[in-house]
């Protein structure tokens, strides 16, 4: 299990989102409330988009609670789309490659869950990813096969549809080597100017995905930041602050989208092959 | 604060200790039960006597418990007398050399506790450890510089003494800025020989420390080891097993010495200078 | 490029083959004089023989020369069959199971060369690794593929026919992709009892092997050791000291098998599928 | 011995100094040209000015040519006066703290060099730091002490006096410890506003240091940003060209202040206690 924040808005610095909140994601590496474990010390990374065409990633397999690199460099980095990611590891190597965010030249991937008994299903999961896509893979998680597998059924073109096959795609795989509940997951997906949000899981009870519909939640998370655009938005594994009615939980079966300060909800459901 | 145990005996491979007992180090090392701060993840390491003159030590600034080294060397390398340690760092930089255990020539040294507003003592420690010891210092922690005052005040002759006359020392200079109760310690101790344990801090309020004085706590961490020796003793932050009546807790302000499966308690009081 | 070498014989002090020669490991991760590049500082790796059924490996990322661990322990673990490698990264990640020696149960494995357009043929080799070993997959190298696919083709019970039959097989993959010379490799493998070399390339030009024969050689690594048994044997990437005539260079396609001090040459020829 | 270099002028992308030049900064981590040492592979450090009062820094213990961060880094973050630095450790740990730049508030501070039997002189160099300034010492080099010490002795207020009364206090405190030559330097030094460099040695044989006088040189390193100031200068440990003309030594004992593009070379000699 992992725990992850996404912001959408106007550029504000990584800390108001990473350090600064009551429960920021730091306080969240050291005892998440509401996560499958308590503590998130196998790695961290953030990812955020700037002026150049391919976003920055910046990983290390430190917790992020006593990285100086961490607290240092979110106190610089100023971004308007920007995701951080703090790793429980399931029973993969702990090592940069398999740190969130996942990066393909625009697109930002990062996964709360786990492919259930992966190492069964490792093999042909990553038999199906494009040719082009293979070489990319760096790491070897569960979660980074999701990304290349979304980019491999179309989510480049298509974030909503590609997803939904690459969920069906699992789904078929797990049951014909017989893992009841394949896939669980919430993802964190971007391409530069989207912010999309799924929450989804076989059995239906999928880890906690929250977002914020209005400005007073950022200016929760980044109080000192008056000059917030009413844009601001934010998705995360569990809230910020203790501010209940500010963080709306996305419902099971959801795909959330996130442009320009408008918040989508659809349902979201696997396209079985 | 941090965790920590100590072997003496028949030699073990250190995973007995460190990776095998129902709440082991690494156990501890994600939430540990007794101690100030429930995660240790921090740094971890472990130090040991082997057949060379002076004893291995294997240090990283990783949590224990995603640590792939310490599990492949944790069932390579035998010891008859060795230390863990885990560490959750108070306020100091997490690097290697502010990792546990100390070694200098045939010493090792591990800690747990604090020097409080060690910012304030931190020079008038430092410079008064003896000019020959003064270049060993590599890290920034307040137990390094604990170690190499008790050598400076005697311990490689007198253990008892070199320890009491540190302690009295940091009580001293801790008054001198202020600091109501500078110090809070367990120690663990080795020449290589005797295993020493310390329990003692200003406020009278130390952190537990517990220790065996049978063969039968010692079976009890290594089930699989039936060859272990009737001398074979541990001592520990905090018992690795639920059988209580094996794990005896040291008390306040006191010494311990094991040898040759002798257990000997005796009290302990700073010497003033 | 890499730079590797192996110990055969009574046990001795890591320390011995890897720290104390004049041409010693950490001198060549600094400055090798035979190597394709003359820094090997993309980390290292060791893996040794001991007491119990499963080899011991420790590895990191740190440039060899730099690492205290690595000093630590070469000086306290002993073994009578062991393997020091450092690493000169191709074009893969910086990462701990990207480090040799690879290992899979009692097998150890390490790896000078490469699979030349490894991105193009990457996928191909790794497809034809068998279900139950693809998921022991850790890291992204084209050593550890080779590796998996010797186990793949029958390594566990003939050493040079699996290794054969594997390197036939990248020559077919590599080929039908039109690649001219995809491979290059010195390897040294060992199942605990024998150890192996084997010197081979597409182009008939590999990077050098050495081996030695008699014992002078090895008193010469080991000038301190009066103890060594007649039997002991090293094979290396390049000479550790300056004595010319104590390294006989492997000839071009060949397989080197050493085993209680003999030291048998055979011819190597890769099997096409 | 290290390598390092500093940017003044119009923003430019750290990739621009670090990663893309003939001879970056990478390149000289694998073979310098005019260091004392070939591979600066201990460690790297950048350090930058952006909009906030302190500066950032990030660093790290891998070898620069293969952080990923590093890169990743290096291309989104833009700065108008920033410093870069490679290490080759002479004796000290390798670890963050012990990397440069240095930063107290809005100081960094770089170094290339050596104080000459720093076991030595260490103790008294460290007590000699001001109590405030003691407690921010957080690694074990002499170049951190060095760079304390001229905070002690007025840097803040004087930058070449606050240096020159360091570089005195070391030269006096050698020569008391019967050390010939106790210092070799050329520094980078900025408060945010100005950026300044020293060369200076006891025995008149300093490393070298270049500087750039006209935009001509910039351009050089980076010859896709057209958008140059004309106020754009660099200072480096060796060319990062071929360009003989646009790198200019500067002399021995000499003291650089670049600010708003104008370039001042002035004498430096130690002011002795």
């Amino acid at each position: 299990m992992c725990r992850w924040l996404a912001y959408s808005g106007s550029p504000i610095y990584l800390e108001e989102g990473v350090l600064a909140p009551e429960h920021s994601l730091i306080d969240q590496s050291l005892h998440a409330r509401q996560g499958a474990t308590a503590t998130n010390g196998d790695g961290f990374g953030i990812g955020w988009y700037g002026k150049r065409d391919v976003p920055g990633v910046f990983k290390d397999i430190r917790p992020a609670w006593n990285d100086s690199n961490l607290h240092a460099l979110a106190r610089q980095i100023e971004s308007h789309l920007f995701f951080a990611h703090i790793r429980a590891a399931t029973g993969t190597e702990i090592q940069r490659t398999n740190c969130h965010p996942f990066q393909y030249r625009n697109w930002l991937f990062v996964h709360n869950g786990t492919v259930r008994e992966f190492d069964k299903l490792r093999r042909d999961l990553t038999l199906a990813v494009r040719p082009e896509l293979f070489t990319e893979i760096k790491g070897t998680t569960d979660s980074e096969i999701l990304f290349y597998l979304a980019l491999t059924f179309g989510m480049a073109d298509d974030v909503a549809g590609g997803v939904a096959r690459m969920a069906g795609f699992v789904e078929d795989v797990g049951r014909r080597h017989g893992v009841e509940h394949p896939l669980q997951m919430t993802l964190g997906i971007s391409d530069g100017e989207r912010l999309y949000g799924v929450r989804y899981s076989s059995e239906n009870r999928t880890r906690t995905l929250y977002y914020t519909e209005s400005i007073d939640a950022i200016r929760d998370i980044a109080p000192t930041a008056h000059k917030f655009s009413s844009d601001a938005r934010a998705v995360v594994s569990e809230p910020l602050t203790d501010l209940e009615e500010v963080w709306i939980p996305l419902e099971e079966s959801s795909f959330l989208t996130v442009h320009d300060g408008e918040v989508d909800v659809a349902g979201f459901a696997p396209e079985l092959p």
